[in-house]
């Protein structure tokens, strides 16, 4: 087993012929959540999929899982196996032993509008690379092993991203669904029946804890930080928390030219120093993850000859901890306070989304991080600073990410990039990992 | 006639009655040019000019123009008296002399949307109260005189502000109505129609440099100069110039949480920085009256998770002289270009308007000031920040304006005041360098 590893030609020809599915006319992809490209690319996977004898089942919440039996306690059923011992250190298949819970790993399928090839498609990719090789050399594992492609991962014209790994999570339910349309009008749950999903069993999608051992997703890195130090590897340590604020700045509005300089109480310019200042505290703080963004503006009149009386702005700010999040919004805070009082304009700041970090689990991390080491291959430890399906799965088991190098730290554009050897060395690593977690894990 | 006073009773009385007609139900002020309630002013101003005895008049573009005859050469054509000598320092009605020009004075009667009673409609009944005064005293003047209440001074919906004045120094051609209409599909030759103007003869009301001999307008301040130094007159020296740029700042748009603060090119923040320069330099100018606004703005593609990569904002410059405004442009030109290396983002600048500044008349302001100082009211220079008809009317004849404080500088809202003694002063001070011009002035 020490020898295993990934084929790159194949996985090559395969993120082509995947990447090919909901290819527009510039390059870019659309294969946004349960269009006509989206359902072609969960059919090309499935068949994939059952190539190689797996047992493929669509969930209610319309989640792809292909399951490979583990030999220990194959056969017998878990009510059969309950209440005995466990603490083997390794197994085969000892029909006397209690079945394993399942070791999974996957990623997602759909991409954002004009999106790129390898967003969510490489983890999905490697993880049917894992099953394949596994298949060919025989391998039996003591764990089931499943793959699964989840649902809904991107953001969507339902408006629901994370929707299938939030489902079997638990935390998105039935009643989340009710009425919920896209801008056409089509009902989500009409969307979700048309991929395999069933509305009326929706919450039977839900997994429970015991039934899972371990969770791995490998994903490109959407940023510039493994490229810049020429890592191939990133282990995930933590998922960011994404904290948003609306800031209504209250000023005066005005006539542009018979209000002298002196007497303005302008809320444009008192929100610019306000958003600079929120820029240099990002800037200051000394973790790197710690970023934050002004991406939402409006200004009231917005006419050229008032004086602006009210700016609102959407504050977001995300981070690896909570506490990171909370220095700078409170470092935010008083100097916000300050420009206020200097400028005399009111502020009023509404909280929209305080979603906490997920951290990954230290021991699959380990495991990670120590098959590298023993493939040679350079690696480190990151936070994850967008939102992925494993920040939910770490709700439910212990959980992990590996991240791939990024070309130009581009995503969700037609310009995104992985080098194939990047690719390799980090398939190598969930390969090594999930057969070391196989191992090491007695539950 | 060193005696003759306006009659502060009567004028604060007029302020309120005219004030009635468009009065909305939260007190502001919709007499919008062209609508019913506006006609209906210009309906009661007619009503007074002509109990009067003052020649109505409704040129073509429906500015309102009431004349008092003047008794040099009274009775006899331009063409009779032409090629006779000039020069007499004073005349009564000597049938040998030559018909003098007219000596115009006035404003507007229109309003913005939810605007106050104060803003042209005072300078119309200041207009007619002169008329009054010089009736009522059976003052003979050598210059006809004539009162004039221009139409369409306001921003309104056929975008098109300034029209009387405009129309009449010539500026305002019958191509500029072609195809004109409000946002409800109104045609402006239709609504110019039915308050008395005619479209197919739109030039014939435009006025020769030799028909007039002086034009002069009392109007509210709109700021808070003559307030704060508690003024009750301010003689205006010039009409600022207005400038503005649309300003687009290219930056790069990227994911708000894979980017690192380090390696965005964030077009608002550059955007903020931009604005916060144009406000400092307007701030550091020696000119109180150069001022700027930046009062529009577009982000994109402003989604709270998207770094901003392109931000557009207009720029507006207003100043007392061309040179003025030429500096501040000139200064920020030089801060803008540092900015944009050092963020590394591109500027494109278009020019929007180029108004150049009005400078009014040194004699009429001479004579508005020594009789503000002979009826031993304090009085400033000042340069007026907000565009009048006065600006148009100084490319016609020797022009000038009167400015009366506005109470905490509101304007272009139901808060708009002045105080029954500043503008009693300012029109003492209106009526007496009328007739001192009608003295001084030999053509």
């Amino acid at each position: 087993m020490r020898e295993l590893r990934v084929n790159p030609e194949r996985l090559a020809a395969r993120i082509e012929e995947l990447g090919r599915i909901g290819r527009n006319a510039e390059g870019g992809m659309d294969r946004t959540t349960f269009t006509p490209a989206e359902l072609q690319a969960r059919d090309w996977l499935k068949e994939r999929l059952r190539e190689l004898g797996l047992a493929v089942r669509v969930d209610e919440a319309a989640n792809i899982w292909a399951r490979r039996e583990g030999s220990q306690g194959k056969g017998k059923s878990r009510e059969e196996g309950k209440g005995r011992g466990d603490g083997e250190e390794s197994g085969g298949g000892n029909g006397a032993e209690e079945e394993l819970p399942v070791i999974a790993f996957g990623s997602h399928v759909d991409s954002v509008p004009n999106g790129g090839i390898y967003d969510g498609a490489l983890g999905v990719l490697l993880a049917l690379e894992v099953m394949q090789v596994l298949a060919e050399n025989g391998v039996a594992t003591r764990h089931p092993f499943e793959l699964v492609s989840f649902s809904a991962e991107e953001p969507n014209p339902f408006g629901l991203s994370t929707f299938g790994s939030r489902t079997v999570s638990g935390k998105l339910r039935r009643e989340h669904l009710d009425g919920v349309r896209d801008d056409k009008g089509t009902l989500l749950v009409d969307a979700l029946r048309s991929a395999g999903g069933d509305p009326d069993r929706f919450e039977e999608a839900r997994r429970k804890p015991e039934e899972l051992a371990a969770f791995l997703e490998v994903h490109i890195e959407q940023g510039l930080r493994l490229l810049d130090r020429g890592i191939p590897v990133g282990v995930v340590t933590a998922i960011t928390g994404i904290y948003r604020e609306e800031v209504t700045v209250w000023g005066e509005a005005n006539h542009a030219g018979t209000t002298l300089m002196a007497n303005r109480t302008d809320a444009l310019m008192a929100a610019s120093e306000l958003m600079l200042a929120f820029e240099a505290v990002c800037r200051e703080h000394p973790a790197d993850e710690t970023v934050g963004t002004i991406g939402r503006i409006a200004n009231f009149p917005n006419a050229a000859n008032i004086i602006p009386g009210k700016v609102q702005f959407h504050l977001e700010l995300r981070g690896k901890t909570r506490e990171e999040i909370g220095e700078a919004i409170d470092s935010w805070t008083k100097r916000a306070e300050d420009i206020a009082a200097k400028r005399g304009v009111r502020l009023e700041r509404k909280l929209l989304l305080d979603q906490h970090p997920a951290a990954m689990d230290p021991l699959v991390a380990d495991v990670c991080a120590r098959e590298a080491e023993k493939l040679g291959y350079p690696w480190m430890p990151l936070g994850s600073m967008a939102g992925h399906d494993a920040a939910h799965m770490a709700a439910l088991t212990r959980s992990c990410m590996l991240f791939v190098p990024s070309l130009g730290g581009k995503s969700h554009c037609p310009e995104e990039e992985s080098r194939i050897e990047d690719i390799e060395k980090t398939g190598n690593v969930l390969l090594r990992s999930l057969l070391a977690l196989d191992e090491q894990l007695n539950r």
